[in-house]
């Protein structure tokens, strides 16, 4: 295939990652073919979105060019297994951060991985071009290929092999689900005394910039760093009713102070 | 006073939060008078950049207007007995989220609180207009004092009493401090394997602005959300030369599970 012909995407899932690629390519006109979902309907959701035609059936998938598996980690090698009985040759990648590349093994030197490292919400738009894209394959061919699919994505492409990319998905779980969690204990702390939630905004913004020029050790602030053991105790106190975030608490703080023992 | 005259301000401590608002009231070309610290060396280091005097002495202290207390939460109490002692008459404050009015109650009706919800780097600048700040008084006259004075930093203005205020320490501390530990844990986990830990920057800003839309609750992402049991599995054994690390996966993703229960 040429690196200007109109190639044939299509999609299987019909997830977040799914829907923001399947929008995304639709909007740089490229020409989606099928969605595929086990259920016909949820595919036809999407489908008719992106002027694709839904399909539940893999079979029917064998004359797509590129193939993205865009269903839960669980599900990849199911997948993989029933297009190796198909006899699929086109390019195939999966989307999965947490999942080597090594479970496509069945499908030749045509497989690889696209992993866009972003948190995919239904509701919200994705910045693409901030999005970094991480791309492995079995054969450069096939790198080559997946690289030159990345661009209609973002310029910021990488490769990194399993072990890396398995090691950015844990990372990435600390430095935004569990950031999330935080916020969210935040937020209901905030609720029990009628506190308007929105006033941590600035200083949730500000943690967050501070790392764009220094690293996240330099930059820790507040009573563990400084080893106030009053404040400790008290905001332990405070959260007696509230075991579970006492123990997280604790936890947190007692590795806040192992990273910068007291001077 | 009256709300035109130009106020004598003075500050007891040298730390960040006392560093950021004399650098800020003397921008606001505000006179900053005495800056204290047990130690003058300390001291004289502000004072030069504020154009005031240095001072190891609290009598010295006792013809200013506006006294901002920015020393450590333990501290507060000596340093407000030792103002009692030369039977100090101006406005004072102190500046921690962590600690009640209370802690100033032998000094009559005109002490307060005047509390900035940021957090302070020595290296980095406060964007104060978007920094809330909280006041609380003995007196309504105090009160209003505070809020004309708090107007020198921010237009948001904020009178919450001192449970309210500690809520939000301790939310802050979740929020932020523990936020960045996250960050921090995660940065070590992209070292481990060579992985360019500013990969993640946009994950984060993203995981950040997306709370201005929705609830931490309803933005949450990953595997602990999606109840993956092979990937918490996966990530917790790719944890276990850092156990402390592995319990706090452990935690967050129990929390956040039982926050979102399987549908």
């Amino acid at each position: 295939m040429s690196d200007h012909e109109q190639l044939k995407i299509s999609i299987i899932g019909t997830g977040r990652v799914a829907t923001h690629l399947a929008l995304h390519l639709h909007q740089q006109n490229q020409k989606i073919q099928y969605i595929f979902n086990r259920s016909v309907e949820k595919a036809q959701v999407l489908a008719d979105q992106v002027h694709a035609t839904a399909i539940d059936d893999l079979a029917q998938i064998n004359d797509t060019d590129i193939l993205l598996i865009c269903v839960s980690d669980s599900a990849i090698t199911q997948i993989s297994e029933k297009l190796s009985q198909i006899n699929y040759q086109g390019l195939v990648a999966h989307t999965s951060g947490s999942t080597a590349l090594s479970v496509l093994s069945n499908l030749g030197r045509n497989a690889g991985v696209f992993y866009p490292l972003q948190t995919f919400s239904f509701e919200q738009k994705i910045d693409w071009q901030s999005t970094p894209i991480f791309i492995e394959a079995k054969s450069v061919d096939a790198l080559h290929k997946l690289e030159i699919f990345a661009e209609n994505f973002s310029s910021k492409i990488y490769q990194y092999n399993s072990e890396q990319r398995l090691s950015l998905h844990l990372a990435a779980v600390f430095a935004c689900n569990f950031s999330n969690y935080c916020y969210d204990i935040a937020q209901q702390i905030l609720d029990e005394k009628q506190v308007d939630v929105d006033l941590l905004q600035p200083l949730i913004d500000a943690t967050a910039e501070k790392l764009k020029r220094a690293r996240a050790v330099e930059n820790q602030t507040g009573p563990a760093v400084r080893h106030d053991q009053q404040i400790l105790a008290m905001h332990q106190l405070m959260l007696t009713n509230h075991t579970e975030w006492q123990t997280i608490y604790q936890l947190m703080s007692q590795g806040i102070q192992a990273r910068t023992p007291k001077n």
